[in-house]
């Protein structure tokens, strides 16, 4: 019970105790976002969440509908040199290759056995597609989740010698807990796997296989040894990228985002279709401007091209991550070192 | 803090109310699911959910992956004498007659605004995938929402002369209410129409709208008046029914269920996939047996047809609720009189 005398006691012991930082209560205390610098762009996060989450205020947006979405490759986590997926998919040739003796005669799939990664990229997105829709296809959906856990077990990423795993963006680690312990309901929408990204995001990032929309192949109910089991198709179902953000954004979630983040052109939907939303809503881009601890691309990068929907956001003044300046740290517990 | 002496008193004050009955906890005394005859599918679910939610018990399944689907016409809510939505999509064809004057030359169309059911039903699937597909397409998934939101807000059942709404399975509300309040997450995967169901399930079963798998058609992002919508196009992207069904849940869950409800064919792979859990599954099928107070159908029945599934349960020893005597009430609050 909080009577006079227990709150000027209180008051004396918050006094003894010092009222700035050492004395943090989780409630108004506590940074919620400790990995990101002072400055435009965490302040406009902390402002919006404070806004809708405040009961009774113009802004505040029931629970249910807390719907924040973010793409994950360069947004979540690293996407360079390559996008990882695509790592996984040319080891995922080598480690399949004995059980593919056609693969041999094939050209691309030659020069991605000998290691000519410069002869693979001059076949462009449709070498790509090959390579991935080969690799993720013809097993049962069990075994490609298997084969893609022990590949984030153990393959390296080229630069910074350790685990994709752990390269996640702390400073957005932090972003997703604090929407959650408002209310928000997290979600991934983004052009990779579905299948491939669900072997790691509830680990990574506490989002459930649920609340994971990508890309999609069409998989096939099938009776094997008289048990069933979905197997993967080499062909597409859905593409989760550009428009494609926020038709999957209505066929997986059916409501609008009141929150979305991405770092490329592929975004740029998504964040449009969020700005529509005909309340306050909020919109993040991350701009890799950080060549020293990670990477420094935009206009010109084949990988994650930030161009059409960096002029939109500056014109429109959505928030731009800034990751040089924005970003205290790049990856948690500092296991990478560039 | 429990101290002997309070363990004593405590007894003393359960001893004095009485142990049995009068002084039930909500843990221990409450029926949960008090519309459903006391009976081996009663029982079966019971026992079932005590079972996974046990920690440290053998059959223990993590909150995280307690994972239940329930199929929608016929399981949630009446599908007789024709599904609600081909109903909604009939009196669409009237609503929407005047701005597609195509339509009066068309012998379908022209059956459907005369009234002539026999034509129409003559037409068989084919007709009925053409008229939905003509009134759910066109428009943007806000209008469209809307339609279907303005139609249950006036729309009768023929027979039970209420709401469609009203007629949803009460011992299947408490059943959704009992799962959810054992950590369960609850979702729909339906061969109904998803942006259908979306207008009505989270009112209607607590079920939010990303939880809601169901058929659909594709959508297209698009600026319209400088303003981005998603309009339903006239082109099925995913059919959501039989072994649909495990796929879907794939492609929208990632997650194998661990508890499943049907009533008809349709949902034999879903059970069937649910069953291959590997784990304490809970397979269930609703079969209507009451005449007087529902509708008595099986396997002769073009709406809800239970054959191959029926005798796989009775085979299996999967739950078969016998409507007429395993439930007290069918329809909340007694709305609808037969």
């Amino acid at each position: 019970m909080l009577t006079r005398r227990n709150f000027l006691l209180g008051l004396f012991i918050v006094g003894l105790i010092g009222w700035h930082g050492a004395w943090a209560t989780p409630a108004q205390g506590a940074d919620p976002l400790p990995s990101w610098n002072d400055g435009a762009a965490k302040q406009s996060i902390i402002d919006f969440v404070t806004k809708v989450t405040k009961e009774g205020g113009a802004d505040y947006v029931k629970p249910e509908e807390r719907v924040a979405t973010f793409d994950n490759d360069g947004t979540l986590w690293i996407e360079m040199p390559m996008y990882n997926q695509f790592v996984f998919a040319i080891d995922e040739v080598k480690r399949q290759a004995n059980q593919h003796p056609e693969w041999a005669s094939k050209e691309l799939f030659k020069s991605v056995l000998a290691g000519d990664m410069k002869a693979v990229a001059a076949m462009g997105e449709k070498g790509m597609v090959e390579i991935v829709a080969a690799t993720h296809s013809g097993m049962t959906t069990v075994d490609f989740n298997k084969s893609v856990k022990d590949w984030l077990e153990t393959a390296k990423h080229p630069r910074f010698k350790v685990l994709y795993t752990d390269l996640v963006y702390q400073p957005m680690l932090e972003l997703l807990a604090y929407l959650r312990a408002n209310g928000f309901k997290t979600f991934i929408v983004s052009g990779g796997g579905v299948e491939f990204m669900r072997a790691f995001t509830e680990t990574s990032y506490g989002v459930p296989p649920e609340r994971v929309i990508g890309s999609s192949g069409v998989t096939q109910y099938q009776m094997w040894d008289a048990s069933p089991v979905l197997v993967k198709r080499p062909k597409v179902l859905f593409v989760d990228d550009g428009p494609g953000k926020p038709e999957g954004i209505n066929h997986f979630i059916g409501r609008q985002p009141i929150f979305a983040f991405g770092n490329s052109d592929g975004d740029k939907e998504m964040l449009e279709w969020t700005a529509a939303c005909q309340r306050l809503c909020f919109m993040g881009l991350v701009h890799h401007t950080d060549a020293v601890r990670e990477y420094a691309y935009d206009r010109d990068s084949s990988v994650g091209k930030l161009d059409k929907a960096l002029d939109e956001a500056l014109g429109k003044g959505w928030t731009v991550v800034d990751m040089k300046n924005d970003w205290k740290t790049i990856f948690p517990a500092a296991k990478a070192s560039p």
